[in-house]
């Protein structure tokens, strides 16, 4: 479909993109699309958000891929009842079949050593202290080296969580929407060749290190449609999503630094014929 | 403390109860307090909120006392952290600390048989579902014939949340706050023996029983100051505190009924100089 044609689609309530873009006054004279502006390559900076680099003593993280992830939303449905009144025996409290889950999430991730597994948000119907809840909603955070990993561990906790409904054998049910994903990407050998110039221009081989980004980054989508690839420094203590996240301003300099080195010899290799 | 000198004393903010109530203009003439106004009795009418009633076939119950309750906040804190980047071992999380203590409340109510313990309301400090959670509160609620096994299955819990903090050694670590609480109340037996002979006096004998309330009420406030007692009508499955909560308008009728029978009997009571 041309990007006209998919600019003019409806959406489910009868607005266009186009039609939406004039109505807020955005729609400029550019359009802003990788089709109708081609991107050359995709060269992205960013701190490491983990703990590797600093761990190593390196000061450039080269990035070879960023790891698969995949979220789950789970809907776990018990009964309301009184916290006074309903003996211990005659629950469905969807609060406690929830803590089931979610330390298996934890416990099934360990175990397996397949990659990372997290709750990070949990609701609760109830908003009383006297009310057994009825309901809980909680979104699990799966990310491996490998998307078939990503199966592997999916697969491993839903199965404990069949595991769990049948021990509790106390009316509580669950569902499992899938909400989001985003598969493994591998960058392209040209940008990892360039990025890897980029850094020795400014440091000792021995500072640099090839590695994988286990945080989700515009570049895993851009990777997609063009040559893409990113480089990393260093993480306070691996500290990321926390306020204390730091990096230093020279490791930042350092990095702005690789970046300009990197976009440059990429262009000199595209203008010799070398990259296409 | 009289009743005057209590109205003036300021709150920490230098606000008195009076002055409060001249400004939202609620200072009316007559006090409204017991002290000032003497309740001679207190006589108070509910649905069961429980299945004792149904299950054995009964239509009125005549309440001898009201258990004990305490309510716990418990706060636990970790490191927030990305769920990508922050490897399983390294992990700090309060929610999966949280989560083991729910189970923890539910599991030790069941083995010990003491009472009952839920766990309401949850909120973790994270509202993404790509941060590991560095804090979660949770409120405990607690149930019991008397004070002393109140205290019993709270300290078997509060064990309960150190071994798992040991078993952890993740550098989760909590703090618990009394929230509130009430202790078991042991109704009068002037009151009780009235609303015995109100029922009497509208169902045979084989429909009424002695029991004791699960949930809280007015009632075991007031009989910490007058002679109180309740009667219960029964609940349809039990069910309160949930959309299907539903008592039969025939049940609410009888009791309404048995209530009045009882507030005369006592009053000829009092007359006849039988109760003070």
């Amino acid at each position: 479909m041309s990007l006209e044609a998919e600019w003019e689609q409806a959406d489910k309530d009868g607005v266009t993109m186009k039609a939406a873009l004039v109505d807020i006054g955005y729609l400029g004279t550019t359009p802003c699309h990788y089709r109708a502006n081609k991107i050359q390559c995709h060269l992205e900076l960013h701190i490491e958000q983990g703990p590797l680099l600093e761990k190593v003593g390196k000061t450039v993280g080269v990035v070879m891929s960023v790891q698969a992830m995949k979220w789950f939303c789970v809907r776990i449905t018990g009964t309301e009842g009184h916290t006074g009144t309903m003996a211990m025996a005659d629950r469905w409290d969807a609060l406690v079949t929830a803590s089931r889950f979610i330390t298996a999430v934890r416990d099934t991730a360990k175990k397996t050593g397949l990659g990372v597994a997290t709750v990070g948000v949990i609701n609760s119907d109830s908003s009383s202290m006297c009310i057994i809840p009825g309901g809980v909603n909680f979104i699990i955070d799966i990310r491996c080296s490998t998307d078939a990993m990503v199966e592997q561990l999916s697969s491993a906790i839903f199965a404990e969580f069949d595991d769990i409904t049948t021990q509790e054998s106390n009316g509580t049910a669950y569902t499992i929407t899938k909400s989001w994903g985003l598969p493994e990407a591998k960058f392209h050998t040209n940008c990892i060749d360039a990025m890897r110039n980029g850094a020795l221009a400014e440091v000792p081989e021995s500072l640099i290190m090839d590695m994988k980004s286990r945080a989700g980054h515009d570049s895993a989508w851009t990777s997609q449609f063009c040559p893409t690839s990113m480089i990393f420094v260093p993480s306070k203590d691996g500290l990321s999503h926390n306020p204390n996240e730091y990096s230093s301003p020279e490791h930042c300099a350092l990095g702005a630094q690789v970046l300009l080195n990197a976009i440059l010899n990429y262009d000199e290799r595209v203008k010799s014929g070398e990259f296409c």
